[in-house]
């Protein structure tokens, strides 16, 4: 069949929206119609060429949320006409990761994933010349349809609205995942979030949810404090307005009962290293964890005084807030549509497949919290 | 009263035993009789200058075993003729650090003894001129006598041997505190310890009791195997025999059902910031949870790719192995009572004070894996 996307032809250059060519869903495969999808930094550092993995000419877009056309031979678990939510990590519930109980991160299919192609090592797109055109992060949500393993696809219910849980398929998850199965904050606990974007933003929510007492918001740009405040953010830090940003947040969790001060949690949200061990070393003597959530250049390194672990900080990271997509994103799902997620107010720009390239745009000038391609 | 003790007059200088001038308990105080006492690495760190907290004249020393002589005014849960283990990580049991139960880093004197001096801001001990001696991480244990808080005191039975559980007052403790406190290891597990000396093999033994499938050594040294075998090592590896250390650990960890390899648990015992990498990132991408033990030279700092920890791999670290010490030392003596613990082996050289120097000089040479000194 012949479908709709915009396609990465080169790193750095503009995406171009083209008609190509996308073969059926082979066995245990699924041909889905893509209803939504967001535009996140991930794309971005792909398109733009910093990601030194990139592979081109690709299709992109990891966020999306659809309806299945049709299934491939062995199928079991979907069907046409259900709703879906494209995952990039997948949950084989197979393979020795998933088994293990310990971990999101499924192997089933990761060496293929990694190079743009489908699990028996071909590619469904392919350009109206024949080119093939990889797959990106397993998803491909920037074309009006796309074939993906079943195992990468979480079925949700059908009254939920695709141009708001598409934003489930990764910034929703990987925020509040950080804080609730990644951390695993407590209720009475404080925590510092550094980056108040959409990541930043669902980690701050997601700590509202887990029923923290200080919320602290880390941010160079102080017009982000007011929406960071609707999502539950108790107090605020500028970087550039402080002698020392540690300091700043130890100092505001200092208590009577405790002269020590520093978060019970911290993240990162910035991908920034140094960000990084700002957040590590604000977190509390004895017992503050803090996750790295935050894309690194390539490249980056992260350091700090072994001291800071010996004295009892842990320092850990999350990739898709450490959700097993298949198990926990129908639930984020129920979430949002039961009102205890927000997403709306994030979704701040809705854009056709023509305008793509204008929501990179309002990303890099920092106008958009998620800008959504509505098919 | 007058007391022999190994006096720590200057950095970089041997110890000189001598008379020394011992004032009572105080207030919360207790006064012990040390009957032997560990020279560990920490002692050496500290005499030789490399520690930049260093303070000098002092009395060092931090892994004894004695009984109690004299008990200050409010002294509730120790009595004279109660045998005792000092203990550098107190547990008052009433600060934050102590009610969170998230960890033993007590902080109810720490100001004060990083200073060298006990909890009213004053010495015990002084030259017999009247110049004031510091005490030495709250212990001194380089003493015949010492007077020591009654929260940084753990009473153990009567029957154990001073001269064997006393390394327990650090060593022992350490090494499987990190085990089975800070990593938490499970039955089944694998394990790679960096560094074979005292504290490797007590992680070892640790590993061994929590019930591990395989224990990976890792020295530089092929003599150090022979020992750590029978502590329950399953497999060595030498760094300076194979061409990347990381890969020959995730090699050997590799199964028909995991092929990506690599250890649940890994621990450092060496104090070198790029073992410590290794350490980390030998342990399997998901779950792998590393424990830095060994202490760096200062202004050493560690480092990764922060992508090893967002895939999964956590680091941390641990102090007295995360054991609350008037809790768990008691345990650890059962244990060692009962068998679980052995320490016997390990206990190389038996010197009298006069001789302490030379115990540090076994050490240097690798050939004691404990001296101890018995008054």
């Amino acid at each position: 069949m012949r479908t709709r996307a915009a396609v990465a032809l080169e790193a750095g250059k503009p995406l171009e929206v083209m008609e190509v060519e996308l073969d059926g869903p082979k066995a245990g495969e699924v041909l889905v119609e893509i209803k939504a999808t967001g535009l996140c930094h991930t794309d971005e550092f792909t398109r733009s060429g910093d990601d030194p993995e990139g592979i081109f000419p690709a299709i992109l877009g990891h966020e999306g949320a659809g309806v299945v056309l049709e299934v491939g031979e062995g199928v079991t678990t979907l069907k046409p006409g259900d709703h879906v939510i494209p995952l990039y990590t997948p949950e084989c519930r197979e393979c020795a990761s998933c088994l293990s109980g310990k971990t999101n991160l499924c192997t089933a299919i990761r060496n293929t994933q990694g190079k743009g192609l489908m699990p028996d090592g071909t590619t469904r797109f392919k350009m109206l010349d024949g080119t093939p055109i990889h797959h990106y992060m397993g998803c491909s949500t920037f074309a009006n349809h796309t074939v993906m393993p079943e195992i990468a696809l979480a079925k949700v219910r059908e009254d939920a609205p695709f141009d708001k849980i598409c934003y489930i398929g990764c910034g929703v998850t990987t925020g509040i995942g950080a804080v609730i199965n990644t951390a695993g904050v407590e209720i009475g606990s404080t925590a510092a979030v550094f980056g108040l974007g959409g990541i930043g933003l669902n980690v701050i929510q997601g700590l509202r949810m887990a029923g923290c007492d200080k919320i602290i918001g880390v941010d160079l740009n102080d017009d982000k404090a007011e929406m960071a405040k609707k999502f539950g953010m108790t107090h605020f830090v500028n970087p550039s307005k402080v002698d020392n940003t540690v300091q700043a947040i130890v100092d505001l969790t200092k208590t009577e009962k405790d002269h020590l001060g520093g978060v019970d949690y911290s993240f990162d949200a910035t991908g920034n290293v140094k960000v990084m061990r700002d957040a590590l070393e604000c977190s509390h003597r004895g017992w503050g964890v803090s996750v790295i959530i935050g894309v690194a250049p390539a490249g980056a390194e992260i350091s700090t005084r072994p001291f800071q672990l010996v004295t009892g900080r842990v320092w850990k990271g999350t990739a898709f807030g450490g959700a097993k997509g298949r198990t926990d994103v129908p639930k984020f799902v129920d979430w949002y549509m039961d009102g205890k997620i927000e997403i709306d107010s994030m979704i701040t720009h809705k854009l056709t497949l023509d305008e793509i390239n204008h929501g990179f745009e309002l990303m890099h000038k920092g106008e958009s919290i998620r800008a959504v391609v509505e098919f």
